[in-house]
């Protein structure tokens, strides 16, 4: 994997929280996953093609998703109901979208397809790829989520 | 939705599972989802990107993807551990590839990004599309799981 590809989906991260949700997440060190799985509550995936294909997945505990969902659309959320679900979709798509102009900018042009939601305590995510799986993990506040990046 | 979509993918889940699992799944009819949710204890998901943007769904029980991999593998499989993954990630992708070869004869062209597969008991899946959510039913035995298509 490319190490270009991995700074854009960090700076996407901490952009569209900032700009959407109004939450400043801290990035840790990215790092390379060796069991290539995620584990969430609930994840935003969205897959991309172009010069390699690709996928990130946004995947967040349940505490995570609630504070940033709440503070992005001004309304108090304690369940991960639809309207949680749609506001991580959106947010998926952003991210994808933000990496992909950073991206474009370094002579790497992606397409992504539809975002998807998975709801589930605890669901374990692994990326199908002959390459490595690179994950970010953030902290906002008390709580922690993880963005992770697998291209071909 | 295109409804060129549905049956190149209720298509190749047919054949796909056939020729590599040598299972003969019976599909039910196709039907549009209102609260765009699949549910299962296992699922492969892949973006595709095009003639339109898309994402394809394979959702299924623990007792199905157990019976398909293990009739794949030629190996009795009981857990949903890393071969069984793998397998269903290979699958995801074999039904993506053998789907988007009859669409291309049929004038649609996409390309696919790398799999993913969820693991979690009765995890909720819901893909984010303007367009209808296209679920296609299948019964294995006495098993069942679900093929879901989204395009926008």
């Amino acid at each position: 994997m490319n190490a270009d590809f991995i700074n854009p989906f960090l700076n996407a991260t901490v952009n569209v929280l900032s700009m959407m949700a109004f939450v400043k997440p801290t990035p840790g060190k990215p790092f390379i996953k060796k069991d290539k799985k995620a584990h969430g509550d609930i994840s935003g995936i969205i897959g991309m093609t172009g010069s390699s294909k690709g996928v990130v997945v946004i995947s967040l505990s349940k505490e995570a998703a609630i504070k940033i969902v709440s503070s992005m659309l001004g309304e108090e959320y304690t369940e991960l109901n639809e309207g949680v679900s749609d506001a991580i979709g959106e947010i998926t798509n952003m991210i994808s979208g933000d990496a992909r102009r950073e991206l474009a900018a370094k002579g790497y042009v992606f397409e992504a397809g539809l975002p998807s939601i998975i709801i589930g305590p605890g669901h374990e995510i692994e990326s199908i790829t002959k390459g490595p799986t690179v994950a970010i993990p953030f902290e906002l506040d008390d709580t922690t989520f993880v963005v992770e990046t697998a291209f071909d």
